[in-house]
């Protein structure tokens, strides 16, 4: 918190860099903002002297709507030439298109002749590898050549995105969830959403994705999204120079990330707010929903899914669920609670191994070797073998009267006369037993793989291994119970909604309700769960199954462990991140947080008048603490503000260069007027323009739990502790986060009374 | 805020009244949030100790979701009911129901044999009134009596509305949603959502719309959930004890009041989040739309509409929109626009004029002549006839093949031979001109008699009268373009998406874009206003129209005043309210605002051991501060803490009557041990335990904007001022919005430098 009064004859005098932060430090929320207002103040007020003045005020008003624009365009259209060449390489890996190499398996076969799907599907014009290479396309020399080139392409394209990653852009691995929960709650981490970042990114993702591992491009979007936030903001003094404007900036593109991703722009909106934002003020929601309007309607321009649909997974269900199904609903989510909490302990636990040992050090060797176990367990299995989002597609899929796929191999009745989309439950033919065993195994295969796989040194996303695993499950469960249902309809549970011809359970549903599940438990996520979920089925009829399902596995997962996977994998980074979700309910007091704590050397305070610049330069080398207090006298320890450890020193740096007269042995003072100093005294220097203030400070008695909201909901990056207006100590971010961490590991009744 | 230590002993006393509020004053949040701590901590270390006190922990725990249970059931059965009753009362101002009296004029046709729509709204069972009285159905007299016997019914409904209002329960008049913006903000308003509110709300509810006059029922419904909201929390300790809990209750009742209002669950969720609430915690977004579900279920199934939907007015469009119709959806943007601020400023002139003059005092005679005015206007023109509800209903509709409406009064092609829904665009027939001049005609009926009648004293709704008067202009500018469409195909706009025989404008759309315009002008709501229209439709596809119309109706309303008509009435009214939205950014410091500015009589403060109760009691019967700072000494000015008003009297009677040797001449102290006394002195007063040791503290170069933030953020009463850790001053809430009163009407620029 800085005064503004001070602050604007500061921004005056040409220092270089004040006013930015150093790498891997927080920002000061408060201190941002009252900078943006002297920014606007000044606009205003300029604006009115000339036309030219004046326009130049309104574009900067209208800066925030143009980026947004920007972001939802870029954003929208990398989410679409990812889609695109992903669709491509994924099918590159079985063979090639001989009417254009560049065309997917669909297009290939888009203006084939043939009439039905299946038919299509087998188009001459696309040739599976061994049918170029060997002419043959059936057969056990066929099935292994294909299998490993299958395997051989799974490699290249996992080697080269993980060199790609290496080489160019370290950070561009992972989801990047957390660490831009981490960058959006003021830390700062340079070169996380830049340029290089961006491009790396997006080729690694869609290489990755391709490669057939099992992971997502949902929370690499999301990143993705955030680079491009970043960019767009930096042509924008508004935002460049304001690292709290840009982080509203960043808020809104995240809401874009997820509305490509899924095709769900409120969900994304509702994502950003719950899951990633930390300062999401009105004007941000507005804005973060144009952005991520922009980047759907952008996707759907690029139509890359080729239906003209926004949605990634475009389902439509004809008949309405019943109370009864609820309980197997319910169950789904104990299921995905359970999925999460064992996902997240195995995962984190991997994961710190691999920090902690060896393993760490041969990231190549560590995606070549679970790139080349999932793509040698994945072909032979067709759920496996097919991209995620394509057996997500199929699972969450209603059997229509069309359908070809072996999970709607149903024996029918040759009397039916029923329309097309109204088909009874009918007994499962040999199709759906087969699928069912696939499935079965291609879960267990999904559930181990998915734990050793993200955290690698590539872009991973979580959202579509999650999905898939509850898509498995509800399916095989949704099958289950309607088989049950046809064949006892005339168990009392059944009886009163399922008789006998009709059509009462739809197994797609069972799918989307474990997906959701099984999202919910890993992420935590809740309302935007069930929007996107909402979202992509256009119904508000399937909300009580999905909330259900969603609200059972939080609590189920919640019972466990409190943390979702980004603030597991926050903890595990040690990144500063204080989450507003945790409630602090100790009764400490801030006199037991503050330093120095008793036993320690006081605090290290610099006086209004009275110590020379060689004083504080030596305090300054011998600490490393990010800014000093400056007290009235040492004796009183009356507060009069605070000082920065960054701009003290470019201060100092300045005045010895520029200003004359300074020496070591010149008094600093930071009074509005010279102290009185002897005949002989050097010069003295004034640094009351360094001086914050209105430091924010609380009392001792102030109770932690206060102390944590106001760190939180200001932004605070320290607080002074004071008693009676003395001086007593200091609390800073991560004092706070540290007693947090100590907390909540010790029993809080040992803490009560001491 | 207070010191959790102190607070426990103090509860432990037995003063009543301990913790409460006065009606009028503000509720300290951080207190609050302190207090429900400790509640919790109570809770969680007896759940220890014996079963029983954990499984009172256990449904402690999950009070909360059942709150939020019983307020969606609650509410979405009173909306059935109102639902049900107004669509019952409506009809009987033109007729009555020979075969069950209570049936509506639809009920009562339901059963009926006629085919057509048009015959069976004329079925036998159901009697107008000269029908009844003088077996006429047709003819000047029929005419006369029927209109004679509406204006009477109307007058009836309107009188028993006001008489009961005035009779029981006064709160209960206008919508109710600034009121509680106001409570949600932590003021306290005693009886504004008791049962007798309730209860008449409900009841008066439904006679004023059923009454005809132009209101609706959406706002009133707000204030009826949270009413539920209010009763429930008051069930549970939890809540009812803690005036910041008892507000997140709230927050989830306003969403699940819009929820059912229109049948848009996600929307009521926004809706709260962000016109409504001002405390909004993550934990309250996943009760919100726990509670805006249940409601919306519960509606359901009691079906009011008779249709199974959920939403209020539900459509269906077969045509997508092209964008070139983006420029008359703008258009319809700016008449929003201008709308909204006309009837912002012609409102708030006519409610200033009523709360000055004499006119106030006739509040009865007013309902019954604006009552008359409505009736007697409306009555001749079947659009301001009918219920506003199923005006708005039948503009949004398309026009299907089976449609009998005047709107759908097109010129058929005898040749056509397409399918039911896709019927070409059709010159319009004399019906469809006859309806645009009624509609022009109610437009400026709705437009006037609407200003006059939200701010009576009766329950009055905003958004149906707006999205009404939105809806008719939409529909005739629909009319006009695709009518435009039809006639002048080969225009250079039309050539690309209009051929002729094509189905390319649907002046429904239209309506609804208007309404969405409008009702963004007068409420400037965003989001959540498109979600709810989104909702209402139930695709994405419209959304692009929906926003372009409410950006653009904003922009527009924003230009002419930054306030929407609840922060008007808000103003108007004096309420104590902070609004979020508002961006301070003047240059002003704590200094400039804080009490006693310069020239006063110094701050009114207790010392820490030196003053005697009788001092201590005069103080209080001089000033009418609601707290006082506790410094060491008069000379030192050091702050030491802050006790509240209140407490204060309730400690010294207690003290008075319980306890021995305290007389007029007792010292008061503050500190851990007594004060040392001369040997012959009076046993002294230990107030520690009213004492606040964690007041908070600016200093006095703080700037406002970031005070303003502090209170906002915080919910503080009050805040010190200090420099140096002298206490200089005081800045309350009222402070506060006094200054940033002042600063609104004053050029910034001459408070900058002053």
């Amino acid at each position: 918190m800085s005064g503004s009064g001070n602050l604007m004859d500061f921004l005056d005098e040409p220092f270089p860099d004040v006013g930015t932060y150093e790498d891997f430090h927080t920002i000061d929320w408060l201190r941002e903002k009252s900078r943006d207002t002297d920014r606007h103040r000044k606009i205003t007020s300029r604006s009115k002297e000339s036309v030219w003045e004046f326009i130049k005020g309104l574009l900067d008003a209208w800066s925030g709507w143009v980026v947004m624009l920007l972001i939802g365009l870029l954003a929208g259209t990398l989410a679409g030439v990812i889609d695109l060449a992903v669709d491509w390489m994924t099918d590159l890996k079985e063979g090639i298109c001989l009417s254009a190499f560049w065309y997917s398996h669909e297009q290939c076969c888009w203006t084939s002749s043939e009439t039905t799907f299946e038919d299509r599907d087998k188009c001459p014009l696309w040739q599976k590898w061994s049918e170029l290479l060997v002419n043959r396309s059936e057969g056990a020399s066929a099935y292994i050549l294909n299998y490993l080139l299958y395997v051989l392409w799974a490699l290249l394209f996992a080697f080269l995105a993980v060199s790609l990653v290496r080489v160019f852009a370290p950070y561009a691995c992972g989801s990047g969830i957390p660490e831009i929960k981490t960058i959006l709650s003021g830390f700062i981490i340079r070169g996380y959403l830049g340029k290089w970042t961006l491009l790396t990114k997006t080729v690694t993702l869609v290489l990755v994705v391709s490669s057939g591992l099992s992971l997502g491009k949902e929370g690499p979007l999301v990143h993705v999204a955030c680079c491009c936030g970043n960019f767009f903001s930096s042509l924008f003094s508004k935002y460049s120079k304001n690292e709290g404007k840009r982080r509203e900036v960043l808020s809104a593109a995240a809401a874009a990330g997820v509305s490509v991703a899924f095709g769900a722009p409120i969900g994304g909106v509702l994502f950003s707010l719950e899951e990633v934002s930390y300062y999401f003020p009105l004007k941000t929601l507005w804005r973060s929903f144009f952005a991520a309007l922009v980047a759907a309607f952008t996707l759907r321009s690029i139509n890359p899914f080729g239906n003209s649909r926004l949605v990634l997974f475009y389902v439509e269900y004809h008949t309405p669920w019943y109370m009864a199904e609820l309980f197997p609903f319910i169950l789904l989510g104990v299921f995905g609670g359970l999925w999460g909490t064992l996902f997240i302990r195995c995962n984190i636990a991997w994961c710190r191994r691999r920090k902690t040992t060896r393993l760490g050090k041969y990231p190549v060797l560590e995606v070549i070797v679970v790139t080349a176990i999932t793509a040698i367990v994945a072909y032979p299995n067709p759920y496996t073998r097919q991209s995620t989002s394509e057996l997500i597609s199929e699972l969450f899929n209603d059997c229509g009267a069309l359908e070809s796929s072996q999970l709607c191999d149903y024996i029918n009745d040759p009397n039916m006369t029923r329309p097309v989309d109204d088909i009874p439950d009918r007994p499962a033919g040999r199709g759906v037993y087969t699928a069912i065993w696939q499935l079965a195994l291609a879960l267990v295969f999904k559930i181990v793989i998915t734990i050793f796989t993200f955290g690698m040194k590539i872009p991973s996303g979580l959202f579509i291994p999650s999905m898939a695993v509850g898509a498995m499950a509800g399916r095989m469960v949704g099958i289950g119970v309607e088989q049950l249902a046809y064949h006892h309809h005339d168990w009392i549970i059944f009886r009163n909604w399922c008789r006998p011809g009709a059509d009462c359970v739809t197994p797609g549903l069972y799918a989307m309700v474990g997906a959701a599940a099984c999202l919910g438990g890993v992420t935590r996520m809740t309302v935007s769960l069930v929007v996107i979920m909402f979202e992509l089925t256009g119904g508000l009829e399937y909300i009580v199954p999905l909330m259900a399902a969603a609200v059972t596995s939080k609590w189920v997962a919640d019972a466990f462990g409190k943390e979702g996977i980004y603030e597991a994998h926050i903890h595990l980074n040690g990144y500063p991140f204080l989450d507003v979700k945790d409630e602090f309910t100790h009764r400490t007091l801030a006199t037991d947080v503050m330093r120095p704590r008793r036993g320690e050397p006081p605090l290290s305070v610099l006086t209004q008048d009275s110590m020379t610049v060689e004083d504080v330069e030596t305090l300054i080398k011998e600490t490393d603490y990010n800014g000093f207090p400056v007290v009235v006298s040492r004796d009183s320890e009356r507060l009069i503000g605070f000082a920065q450890r960054r701009e003290l020193i470019l201060a100092i740096k300045n005045a010895r260069q520029r200003q004359e007269g300074i020496v070591s042995n010149s008094i600093m003072y930071f009074t509005e007027d010279p102290p009185e100093l002897p005949a002989n005294s050097p010069q003295p220097l004034k640094l009351r323009r360094v001086l914050n203030l209105s430091p924010f400070t609380v009392t001792d008695h102030t109770p932690m739990e206060t102390v944590v909201d106001i760190f939180r909901k200001l932004g605070l990056r320290q607080c002074l502790v004071t008693r009676s207006g003395r001086l007593l100590g200091i609390i800073t971010k991560k004092d706070v986060l540290r007693h947090m961490a100590q907390m909540a590991n010790q029993d809080p009744e040992s803490i009560m009374f001491n």
